[in-house]
This record gives C-alpha cells, structure tokens and sequence, in this order.
C-alpha cells in the first residue's frame, strides 16, 4: 500500500532525519518528540503525526531509538533507490553541490558535471569529473541519466535545458532564476531561492 | 489592511515575477495568465487567483500589462523593503551566493562574506568584501543586520550559529545540512536542499 506523501510531509521527515543523523553522531540512542519538535520550532503532535506514518516509528518506553527511526525515514522516502544525476554548469553553485556529500545519503548519485569551459573541463571537484557539455548527450544514454542539476548562469539557463531536453533528460532540478519552457513529458522543480528568501523574511 | 499571504502565493508571485522579468527583456509588453501558468505547468485559474490579490494587476482587454504586473508585485511582496545581510563561510556556496545579483532586484542587500581562512580573509567576491569572522559582531551592531546567511560545512554549523546569536543575528538562513539548536527570539529559515530534491524526485 503506497500512500501518496503530501511535500511538506516530505520536508519535515527530511529536517528529522538530519537530526537523528546528528544525535547518532553525539552518541545519543534515544529521542522525544518533542526534543525534535523544540529543534524545529513545530507542535509535538505534528511530530509524532508525521512518525506516525512510518512503517516501524523505532518507538520504546523512553523515547523513539534514534537508528530504528532513521532507519524508517530512509526506507518510507526511498534513500536507498539511488538516483544518478549530472551537474549541469561548474560554477561556485555547481561545485558546492558537487561537494555536498550529504547527497549519497539521500540516494543522490552525482555522476559528473559538465561546462563548455576549457579551463575547467578535465578538472575533478570531489572526485567527479568536469566534462564538456557536449559529451553529455551520449553520457547521459549510456549511464541512463535523466536527472539534471541545472546550474549555470541565468541567460544561459534556457538554451541549456533545451539542450537537455534534446538529449533526453527528463527532470531539471533548477537553481538558475530562469523559468524554463519545456515540453510536457519534462519536469522542472525550480529551487526558488528568492521566494524561499521572501517566505522567510515577510514579516520582518 | 495587511493580509498575510501564504508561503505558496509568495512563492509562485516570485516565480511570476521572474517570468515578467524574461517578458521585459525579450521587449514583451503583454502576457496572459495561459502563458503564466504553462511556463509553470499549473492551473490559469490559479495565476488569475494569485494575481487577484495585487492591488494593481495591471489587467488590459489584451493581458495584464508587463511592467505593471511587475511593479505590483514588488510592491506587494515588499521589495523595496531592503534588507541587509551578511554571508557567513565564503565557500563554493557562500561565493555563489556572494555573485547572484538577483538578490538585490528583491530587495537582499548583502553586506559582506565571513570566514576564518587566512587565504579567503581580503578578497572581494563581486565587489564584497571577504572579513575575519571576528569583525562580524561589531560590524552586525554598527551597520544593524540582523540576517545571516550560513554556509559553513555542517560540522561547524553550530557551533558559527551559537556565535552569530550571540552577536545579536536574530534570522538565520540556514543552507547548511545541520538542524540548529537556538534561542526562541531566533528564526531559522532550513534551506532544506535534500527534502526539496525528495519531493521533486519521490514519483521517479
């Protein structure tokens, strides 16, 4: 039975997951609701409303054991389902990415990057090469790649995707301020980073 | 009459927003709520809803109007209402952040990087100074800012957060993976890049 899991659902499970991450790290076994919910500024019922959805919640007597819960999150958001992507634009944004090992645990498998820019192509950020964009149709084919992480300076970021779109990459995980026009069968999730801004900071 | 706009709206206006910005520069003088809403693969009903909220759509017989609808949109979300900034770790993502000149068009001034790196301490990254961390405190009471950007490797995340509390930050936006632990009159904005790429990615 796969319930459908709503995105804000997906976010918090995420930010618990990176507490447990913590806590096992600290050498702590067990964790309250409430120490997450107090983390997070959120309701503790909220908390456990959301643990509640997981297979195996990891709960005991004095707390919910720190690994079984881990443990559960990954199983329900399919950590372990690893997706390969490409790194498109070897940018500062682009190579902090490429650096961000925290994406293996999350079953993101960053591939390679791509740029058209000499001095860069050949070079490797955190052991993943930089290769000339125009390998990238034929990479992406042979790897089955469909993910692309799009990068590189705005003006460009539409000529871009069209590239992509011609080499059959089918999601875009956009962090340019471009909106993108693509054909129906592409998804684009656009990293809002203005918009997030202005969430946060509305009310100030 | 202020009415609190939900986090969804402020995010899909920001997207419009940058669509009209596109339209603007292609020397477009009218879009339609059908374009709007293909460009972002959601319901025309939806872009009319959001827009209904602005005080001035800028609504013609042949579309909304672009500049206006533009205008109206800064208006609304505040743009104008600066806010000043620091960047605390001038990294990949701190630098990429240091050069998104997107930030000022809405209204994100940001001041100048942090860092404990000698090598990094001097340098300018698009025209932003790169200071010792230990000017922060001062320089965030002389020149009043109160919203930091961390971008620090997770590892050192709490501890750069228990410094930048007590230096008197009291909005944090987090891009680090780490979940920070602060005081109540502190808000914390995750920037949660994994729980994004899991939403994006969970039907894959």
């Amino acid at each position: 039975m796969d319930k459908k899991i709503s995105d804000k659902v997906i976010n918090r499970l995420t930010l618990y997951h990176c507490i447990l991450q913590d806590y096992i790290n600290s050498g702590e076994r067990f964790i309250s609701s409430g120490q997450i919910a107090s983390l997070l500024n959120i309701d503790d019922s909220q908390v456990r409303k959301d643990i509640s959805i997981l297979n195996n919640s990891g709960k005991s007597r004095i707390g919910y054991i720190v690994e079984e819960l881990k443990t559960s999150i990954e199983k329900t958001l399919g950590f372990a389902k690893t997706k390969k992507a490409f790194i498109v634009g070897a940018g500062n944004l682009g190579m902090a990415l490429a650096k961000y090992d925290n994406f293996t645990n999350y079953g993101l498998n960053i591939i390679a990057l791509f740029d058209n820019d000499k001095n860069k192509i050949g070079s490797t950020i955190n052991d993943k090469l930089v290769l000339d964009i125009s390998k990238l149709p034929n990479l992406a084919r042979e790897n089955c790649v469909d993910i692309a992480i799009l990068t590189v300076p705005g003006k460009f970021a539409q000529k871009t995707a069209d590239y992509l779109v011609a080499a059959d990459i089918k999601y875009i995980w956009n962090f340019t301020p471009t909106v993108l026009s693509v054909p129906k069968d592409v998804q684009v999730w656009n990293e809002n980073l203005m918009g997030n801004f202005l969430q946060f900071t509305y009310n100030i």
